[in-house]
């Protein structure tokens, strides 16, 4: 995994070969999200990303080590996206909409997610243990429970996250949609499993 | 994987062969399920069965082709035994109970197997695609959709039988007890989930 500092911008004022580092790392990542949009996560290898970045392959074999840090990188970025919409962005995902509301747009904004990235989350999470030690997926963890408690929900909290966050899982979500679901049917499951498991009785 | 008709019965008079050949499988699912039980999966090698069974290595592999054969031939067993639980057997696991305590009875089945057969579940699901494919799995999927459509639940059976078994899955158990959960804890969580799910109102 790339160290935090090669994407986020560094203290103190940059030397110019800092800095044209930074810009290579950038245009790499844009032309690596470009490659994965278009054609899927099968289409990033080294030599097509340095290409379409208009780099040399050495300069991308130096800003990521390799093809799982590069992969690594794009979900860190698309990651880190989704949690500060999460922590700090606009309601209903961010803070300030009621928790049952955050709750859906936390699942639906995932599933939004995996039309993009699910390929590469797939392949980040591809060792059966490893899944569950995916920082992301810690944080999801971490935010589901907090909204259940916010929902009143004090017990099992564990099992009944879990059994939420699963169904957000890439592997699961890959298996749901070659079953046939669609998109829209499964944000719709979501929402009513969320109202069934915390929406309680409304007479 | 074997085939069932190395360890159902055959039609027609066994010969001298065949009646030796079934009796030393059985010695030597025996000697692997004790194995599993007293020391975990990881003691099962081919010669440590082998040796427990009381028969030679090499009849080992000409009745189970590989270690994996032979692990494929434990979980086909003890799956047998689940499902005629389930299809056949007493309730309320079985038929003639309600809707809800067999769903309610057919995780707490499930949880507790984990205790004795998870490191097992475990490594024939190890693929990550695979865990889906497992007939196992579907026949729990299919049987959790019945009952749940039992319930009256008739939309998103897909995403909702989702959550409910993926709870179940070696995985996702393993991960929880490694967490601290006891399996009387999950157990507990699990009724929680499914009161739930279809417990609905109950003003």
């Amino acid at each position: 995994m790339p160290t935090p500092s090669r994407l986020l911008p560094v203290a103190g004022p940059p030397t110019r070969v800092r800095r044209d580092a930074a810009a290579n790392s950038d245009r790499i990542l844009c032309a690596a999200v470009e490659l994965v949009q278009s054609e899927g996560v099968d289409a990033i290898t080294m030599d097509r990303v340095a290409e379409r970045a208009g780099v040399g392959k050495g300069t991308v074999f130096r800003a990521f080590g390799s093809r799982s840090g590069l992969l690594a990188a794009l979900t860190d970025e698309t990651e880190r996206d989704f949690q500060r919409g999460m922590l700090q962005g606009a309601p209903p995902l961010g803070p300030g909409a009621a928790p049952l509301d955050r709750l859906l747009a936390f699942g639906e904004g995932r599933l939004r997610l995996h039309a993009v990235h699910g390929q590469l989350f797939r392949e980040i999470a591809r060792t059966p243990t490893g899944k569950y030690d995916v920082p992301a997926r810690q944080v999801s963890m971490t935010h589901v429970r907090m909204l259940l408690r916010q929902l009143g929900v004090d017990a099992h909290l564990e099992v009944l996250s879990e059994a939420l966050v699963g169904t957000l899982d890439a592997d699961v979500v890959s298996q749901l949609l070659e079953r046939g679901l669609s998109e829209a049917e499964l944000i719709a499951g979501w929402r009513d499993l969320v109202l069934r498991l915390v929406g309680g009785c409304r007479p």
